[in-house]
């Protein structure tokens, strides 16, 4: 998917929602255990609920990686479900040396390697500029770097600052902008750093942000969109939690949407009061 | 694998190699190919002609996980060749939040739960304390943290200085430390940066380490053992090129073997120097 296609869908569908596929088989309403796939089954019934009120769906690689075989069928079939109008994130916060990032590159982006062509992956900073180019030659595809994470543990090491008060997660932007453009980079800034967006902003003006943290993490929508929207929107905010386990009963799908739906008409205002729509 | 159990393979096999297992289609012998998993049978065969002069395995978990299911069956099969008393190290890189890494820590280390259990992972550090904490909890398993890699890339961020001049190489080090032990932490240090093991023997003075980057690579065993050796070793140096692909032809496991013997014979002279063993 392109930046302009991407806009596109956030002014049309009014709504800059990532809805985050993390399926844990314990918290999955109980009726749906007896299907041969309770995950995708679950995440079949998740996408068809919202697809109409988000612009992307991120599954996190490690809720599929840790059921084996098994989850990586889920995880393949669940892709095939996420409509083309909808952008597909595999969150794997992968980094490796150029030749295996090459590998992981293949694994997501093509599909006649691994079953599976998602529009982006999240990928890890620390190894530098090789670890990051491979995902950058595929056409229309993006690379999603780590800069300010939403965990407490993002504490350790990216606030570090050198001689000239820049810290890591700075140094992590300002860098990997010169390596891709604002067609093929986005960056994570996690919500409940909502100071941090202008930061962010100095160095990344008119990048995408994918913003986890609002909701169940307690990071704030207004914040984010105070500090970080463009006037491209600039945005996909994602949420995890509090959608997809809003309900463990029989009507959690209805419930999913309802959610989304709350968090869609919160995200049109801020898309009105940008000019972003009417 | 404790530390103990590792030490003691060590001496016994004199020799501290760890081989690595990143299979590319296009580069195994020929005749491999008309095996139903060509890729097992390779590693099957290294692993035959290997085993009793290294104590580590490493597979790269890209190289099978860009085949996809095929990969991950691939992968599963070879972690099973993989004799007990060598090391078995699971080459992924995962780095996430807390709830998200106790799922990559299931996935490699809970054989109910993905079908595998290695005994060590390799894990990115740019996440903080909670994204790595989760894989110290398993017992007698190891997190490798990726501390100073190999790669051109290593330049961008891991030498990073702050205020008090220390890198960030050294922070992860030094931070790191403090979540857990000698027991059950290595890092990852690239043996072509001979000079900076003083750097991490003054952060980890006993601590083991990882180190590519010797033979295809560039990096010399002189340097990495003149620096980097403890009493108790403290060395894992790993080639994979050089053995794995040490012939195309039919003779591709003896060549491996060959290859191998010569870096297990300059091991034992490191170690007969170092006085570890007679």
């Amino acid at each position: 998917m392109t930046r302009e296609q991407l806009i596109e869908q956030i002014k049309s569908k009014r709504s800059f929602l990532c809805v985050g596929l993390d399926p844990d088989i314990d918290k999955l309403p109980e009726f749906l255990l007896a299907y041969e796939d309770p995950i995708f089954e679950f995440n079949k019934r998740i996408i068809e609920a919202t697809a109409d009120l988000c612009v992307a769906y991120k599954p996190n690689i490690a809720f599929y990686e840790c059921y084996g075989i098994k989850g990586w069928i889920s995880l393949q079939k669940t892709l095939e479900k996420i409509p083309k109008h909808c952008l597909s994130i595999a969150d794997a916060k992968r980094g490796d040396i150029g030749n295996t990032a090459d590998r992981y590159a293949r694994a997501f982006f093509a599909k006649e390697s691994a079953g599976m062509e998602f529009d982006a992956i999240t990928v890890a900073p620390y190894m530098g500029e090789d670890s990051i180019t491979p995902f950058l030659n595929y056409k229309d595809k993006w690379a999603i770097v780590l800069a300010l994470t939403s965990n407490k543990g993002s504490y350790d090491f990216q606030f570090l600052t050198d001689a000239s008060n820049q810290h890591l997660f700075e140094q992590v932007i300002q860098k990997t902008n010169s390596w891709g453009n604002t067609s093929n980079i986005m960056y994570v800034v996690g919500a409940t750093r909502g100071e941090a967006f202008k930061a962010i902003r100095h160095y990344a003006p008119e990048h995408f942000l994918l913003v986890p943290g609002v909701g169940a993490q307690g990071g704030s929508l207004a914040d984010v969109c105070a500090y970080g929207m463009t006037k491209a929107c600039g945005l996909l905010v994602n949420a995890t939690r509090s959608i997809i386990y809003a309900s463990r009963g029989t009507d959690f799908a209805d419930k999913a949407r309802e959610e989304a739906l709350a968090l869609q008409q919160a995200m049109e205002k801020e898309l009105i009061k940008a000019g972003i729509i009417q």
